[in-house]
């Protein structure tokens, strides 16, 4: 019954950030980021560094808590290079997050981050799982001032288990970690995974799969 | 009632193999693997290079169709650092993967890995969806001689959509790609996550928890 | 006698695609290369990754073979990001390389690439040599499913050892890993090399050295 | 008068921690830190990946002040490859710097480091100089909940401003990134620059350079 | 008396050049570079291949002495991607330096940069100095034909001790090694770092201060 | 008649040295490299870093013209992590060439290097080519002062065009360059490369295979 609610939920995650350890190096003091709405490249374009001032590495805000009114209850505030233009080219950002009571930040993984997260307010259960094929829980009850470690790549989570909110800062070995939200892709993607793949992944007739999919349409 | 059953095979995986386009630089013609019982290094300690014979830079078997009587109806044989000790620090592997008819390598990502793909025989319909808040599915069905890249750490899979077996060869940009299949990580890890999170992170019961766990034990 | 035409043919070859472990890493879940005519950077210009499609991860045809009625007997079909655009940022590529009976891959190095080779039919002889003072020559005999690897930048060739066609599928470890053909750079340069040059490096008189490069004009 | 001391003290500086953007990337999920006493390789040796705990990517107290007691008046406390050793390979690691009231975290540089710093409390002037020949002073005033950036190897500080303790974390993208304190290693190496040195480099007689250099004894 | 003139000096350093050990690999052949009046990129934008020229890879002058009639007795000549277009992937640069009669290249650090060092003429006073909390000073007296290398990142000086002029030449491993003297990015940035860090900094009135900044006005 | 002779010389070259963009980071200051019997490493292990000493970053002899008396009539004094153990992890070595009137360093190609070359006497006509399929060749005479670009991968050759003898230092972007010297591989390997594949790739006989082989002998 709760079932597909249960699979529309079990990765509604909000993403923490990321940072990889081996973003290209810079090639001068810093190359602060501009969009140019007709060409690309690896990374961003850069304005002239003669016009960077100092809110092109400036950003504020990032004590104010996000929202937790959500089904998993947890909020993340990225700090990278969408935010904070100078930081192209020198491969780290940051992350807040907050979790209401219970708040979970679901199993999600990521394609170009370590985490290093600082516990500032709260207790969370933590853990990510090692790849194929040991599959080892690694976990962790974090207090107040605890810092703890996911390895690029790797599934992971952190549960808020106190009655009270918790907060976090991480830091992120990239400009761009990006973020890997396992239910949006597999259930939400746009457009949708063909039933045909899904119900043999699934091993279900299509019904579930078509309810699956509605729970993110 | 299926619904249990679903989460269970939802995410029983065989991983393809993949490479990164960062492994570090070799900084000698090559550094052929070796096995320290006791102590490790990032990647693998050398041999001698004076050692170093041709059955360091070989493999044989590749021909060989895996077994794909298992759940999904596929199978991934990995040609890697740990099938060719002379892959080490030269950022490449490769793999072999077999697809019974209607078989399946379900939704997974990687750590350490672009995958280009190419079809030897068969049907197969592929796809990846991008990272978040996107999540694009980007599909395409392919016939022999077809090539088709995934980029890192982005989810993906291939499914066969023929009554023959199919069979591809990828080529993978790390010596050690690793897998992240999903359901190992979330249902079957060692220990599993606690009841606690999981119940939380599919909002049911830990009856249903215990039993999505109990088809990985 | 022979011996002008020998040096002719001595380098006369088809390169054979690699991939290096170092290209740097992508900043994005992918950068699909586009052509600037006026303005270029290391690697490629990108598109808007919001236009990305299939069609740029994908390339079709590596099941026909190579016409192998040339000199030595061989051909390279090439996928790197010059046929994929989507490989751009990805660090790999792979290539098709088919062999008429007794047909050669002759000696030659690259640039950029380490290249992992797989055996589809045939029997091939192949090998590499190290770098200065060893030379060492490390050979191997191939039949189908047979892997062999070629350390980046180290002189390799494939030699058809059979009396029937021999294919081979290989992963390269850049998105364009570069051939350097030692006879067509060393005799067949545009412009070419001064006589002086190369008569004081082949020890013969100039008539000789233009005949040489007469090959290649 | 005042002057020899103010050359003493001129870059007595307490370092913050950095992390540059180039670390090496892993080879596989993590490689925890051990040391051997007798043979060092680039970064760490590892432990037996199958010995990982949760303790080994775990640090408690970062909640805990800094001991701000001394001439600047500052105090970094230091999470990086040497109290995590899960960090090695994985590109980034953290730090908490203290401030008392007008404390100072004086100019200083860092050979493999990029931070990002969060502040938690107080009022911090700050500023980095871009390289030669501009020498260009970028500066902000931050208060609680701002976030700037230093980019790898400028010279760089932050002043508390404030008559209340300030407090910040910030992330770095080495795991090792290790500090250059200017005056400690111009006035306080073991053994000293010899007097003939700084004796030109300071343009004073040698009585001058030699009382530097006590106030480091 | 003399003291605020050996602080306006002491730091009033020509730089030596460097390189470091990871600038982004080469994606092609090269990519020469062409400056391009509104956009910037990580490195420089190249001209079209095709237009390249022995120009683009060419430098004269390196036997040309520099004007070392200054204050510290010594300049330096670079050639790195500002005076070589070519240079631009290529991860590597050269300085010649010259020295006059107990002239000094004064302590002083740099962000991307190795530099190994060959005397042509005159005897040079050398070392570089460890990173905290160590701060060894590493020194050597060169003649001609000696080499001597300086990691990166870290504080080092060259000194003649002879009464000849000497001259070097020394590898960098960047295309754009940066330099980071240290007076002129605390006593002459541009705008001044405020009095109140400065006085703070060297534990002087605003006086002295305003005097120091004077010297670099 | 001559024919074989020059079969023998064409290639028989002395290396230059050379220095590739992109050898991993450093995670220290520096990790001097130490020999260890029994096991190897990508690059080397490191000694002690409280052991080092200014010997270990030091290299005496670079003012020694080398034997020239050879038939290209050239010699190279290499000046890498092999000479100088302190270049370890840092991604930076020398090279001093000697050519005596008229004489050559010949075609050749290396697998980590871009080469940056100074002329300190004599006129050298120096010149690279380009990768497949352009082949173009770059070429420039160089006088005293003179600096010129080798890109990494890239066949390139240096001839005294002038009576007297020449002398360079060139920077290089590896502590391990390599150099692979054409002829060498090709017909001194060690075994030789089998007469079948050479005659193929000569198109002659086996007799003209073994007469060329014999002169490596």
């Amino acid at each position: 019954m709760g079932a597909p609610f249960l699979i529309v939920t079990i990765f509604l995650t909000l993403a923490s950030s990321f940072a990889f350890a081996s973003d290209p190096s810079p090639l001068q003091d810093f190359c602060v980021a501009v969009n140019n709405p007709k060409l690309f490249v690896n990374g961003k374009f850069c304005q002239d560094p003669k016009l960077a001032t100092a809110d092109d590495f400036f950003f504020k805000g990032l004590n104010i808590a996000g929202n937790t009114s959500n089904k998993v209850g947890s909020n993340v505030t990225t700090v990278n290079v969408a935010q904070i233009a100078g930081l192209n080219t020198l491969g780290i950002s940051l992350v807040r997050i907050d979790y209401a009571p219970y708040g979970l930040n679901p199993p999600h993984t990521h394609p170009r981050a370590t985490e290093i997260l600082t516990v500032l307010e709260g207790t969370l259960y933590v853990g990510f799982v090692t790849s194929n094929p040991d599959n080892r829980l690694i976990t962790k009850v974090l207090n107040k001032g605890d810092v703890f470690v996911f390895p690029v790549g790797l599934i992971h989570f952190q549960f808020n288990t106190g009655d009270t909110n918790a907060v976090v800062i991480a830091g992120l070995s990239s400009q761009n970690p990006g973020v890997i939200t396992i239910a949006n892709a597999v259930f939400g993607s746009k457009p949708p995974i063909s039933d045909d793949v899904l119900a043999k992944a699934l091993q279900v007739d299509k019904k579930v799969v078509d309810y699956l999919k509605a729970q993110f349409g």
